[in-house]
């Protein structure tokens, strides 16, 4: 692993992290929901050394995740009584509410409780909701397939997977850094600590509004009467950018909708920079030399604006290999503050860092994975 | 090759076409522009039985390509003087008007003039502006890769290929069947007879306007100082869909403004798309139960417009294999009128239907390739 230079001079120096006690470790750790998100989780925890005990809404599951070394209970409540330090919420967004009903009365103060929704806000709403607010802590793995069911689960579906860790203005920093370690010594992940309203806006550019953008292009084929001449001449562009059009409408409107305010409003950006480029496209053509000579100006504006982008993904294209590759990423350390630890996490998450380790609790090790310009 | 029970029917009981007489051949055919398109098609006719001379503007593929059988000439103009059946532009678009500049005082008027543009509408202006409007017919094949030029070039580029075989009100017939006859027996394709404004419409329904969209999503991206967190985020679906927008933004550029006319509208459609959709999502969360109740109803509808697509590409996935599946795609007969083969081959255009063999001047094979409900 390569350190920057001056990551390294200061660390052999034996520059000190704020504080040297050791960060609070994940060491039992409940799911509720042993789907393939969850019981791949609880697998990779179990291969790595760590006591889990789940909980599904059906037992089906049980036989095999006993042998995987799981220890199954009958019922959710059943995981809180086994005082575990983090409880993970593995069940779809749907049933998030009747699970944190339950879990209520019980949950031990002593545990953390976190999950895997897509989406931050609505889950944390839904834990104020129970008055679970002062133990929870946000968590998004990026990780997952087309499949679904614990029969579908693999620990490998986490390999190299990148987690998105949330805080509020009344996170307790104490159990994020239990949650933290869970990710990257209990799982093996990296990961990065942002806000809610922050991850929810960046899930709602890179999925939920192209989901609607790829919905609205098969439309302008289903409504002209020459859809099949068009279908006809398409190639892998068309292909590619309709995709997710073709996955279940329903899932696709919920997933969507959970994100509304985020969505639509990236939507009327989208809406106003197409129209730009229409209104710049009609002017190419205008017979006045100046107006045209603009627009020509603003098309080569626009296309190059792509550029940060065109750059990351090509140099980023080389990286993405195994071994030496992966290998030869730059790391270094981060300090955070006891104070401004949000804005610290946040701004190192913007620098495109992941943490790949907790060196103490105000130190991380961390990797530069996405750096655009 | 299955045919259907009603046209077997008719075609036993020796339905007769409209006229017995054989279709005109392009039994000579010279190629003007020995690039990845043009060599390719060179080395398929050879391969076919077809006679080919070529011309490249640098003589570079001469060597090899004369070792595969083709003619090669040193001026474009003596591939007028050869007076072959169709000579076929295959030259970049931009190097269009001076080839035809060049070929206009010395064109055979029994030479039919076609090219491989993926644009329509501007060579047919081209080509009207040396006078060569009477002799000419438009042609597009769906074929290419990533590569280019002579060395890269390869018969199979063509396999299960179609062409857009484009015309205007002052088209002739008869050539139009001498174009068709190299596609069909000479290069083996289909393809759909359509008007040139037609094709340009679809062509940038499926492709050029699509890529405006992708490097708007790209721009999206580059907009924000929470870059990096979204492509952190970010997973194949904002791959797939931001993947043209990796490509030669000035070649994007350059495609985009030669249909700008067609994308302008296009772009305003899907402007409008997306600022409905992004009102419908706010209106989702007001506190008239009314309008969320019309909202949610207008937010099924806009997903459930694309099902017509998604049934399409799951019925035609199944299809896109090789040998028995391919063999399963229902084929018919269709016979145009003299007067009307204008709409008559637009009509069956519409319909999905690929023509796949001209049996008589007015009588053609099709095959159900693309039918979206």
């Amino acid at each position: 692993m390569g350190l920057t230079s001056s990551s390294r001079a200061s660390l052999e120096a034996g520059a000190d992290p704020l504080t040297v006690s050791r960060p609070p470790q994940a060491g039992t750790i409940a799911i509720a929901g042993l789907g393939l998100i969850g019981g791949s989780l609880a697998r990779r925890l179990v291969g790595r050394g760590r006591t889990v005990i789940a909980w599904n809404h059906r037992d089906a599951p049980y036989e095999r995740a006993r042998a995987a070394g799981i220890e199954c209970v009958p019922r959710v409540e059943d995981l809180a009584a086994a005082i575990p330090d983090v409880l993970v919420l593995c069940t779809p967004l749907r049933a998030m509410p009747d699970v944190l009903n339950r879990l209520a009365p019980v949950l031990d103060p002593s545990t953390t409780l976190t999950d895997v929704g897509s989406v931050k806000g609505q889950v944390r709403d839904e834990v104020k909701a129970v008055g679970l607010d002062d133990r929870y802590v946000g968590a998004h793995p990026m990780a997952g397939n087309e499949l679904s069911g614990y029969a579908a689960s693999d620990p490998a579906l986490y390999d190299d997977a990148l987690w998105a860790v949330t805080y509020d203005e009344t996170t307790d920093y104490g159990r994020m850094l239990t949650v933290m370690d869970m990710i990257s010594a209990g799982v093996g992940n990296r990961m990065i600590v942002l806000d809610d309203d922050t991850h929810d806006r960046a899930a709602a550019l890179i999925s939920h509004m192209p989901h609607v953008v790829a919905t609205a292009l098969a439309n302008e084929l289903t409504d002209t009467d020459e859809r099949n001449i068009a279908q006809a001449l398409a190639a892998g562009s068309w292909r590619d950018m309709t995709r997710v059009a073709l996955t279940d409408p329903d899932r696709t409107r919920a997933m969507v909708e959970e994100d509304s305010a985020n969505v639509a409003e990236l939507l009327r950006h989208m809406s106003a920079r197409l129209a730009v480029m229409a209104d710049v496209l009609e002017r190419e053509s205008s017979a006045d030399p100046q107006i045209v000579r603009r627009a020509l100006a603003q098309s080569r504006d626009f296309f190059a604006k792509a550029r940060p982008y065109r750059e990351f993904k090509a140099v980023d294209g080389m990286k993405t290999g195994t071994g030496a590759e992966c290998a030869s990423r730059e790391e270094r350390f981060i300090t955070v503050s006891e104070h401004d630890w949000r804005s610290d996490l946040l701004e190192s998450a913007k620098r495109g860092e992941h943490i790949v380790r907790i060196d103490s609790p105000c130190t991380f090790r961390v990797q530069v994975r996405t750096a655009l310009r």
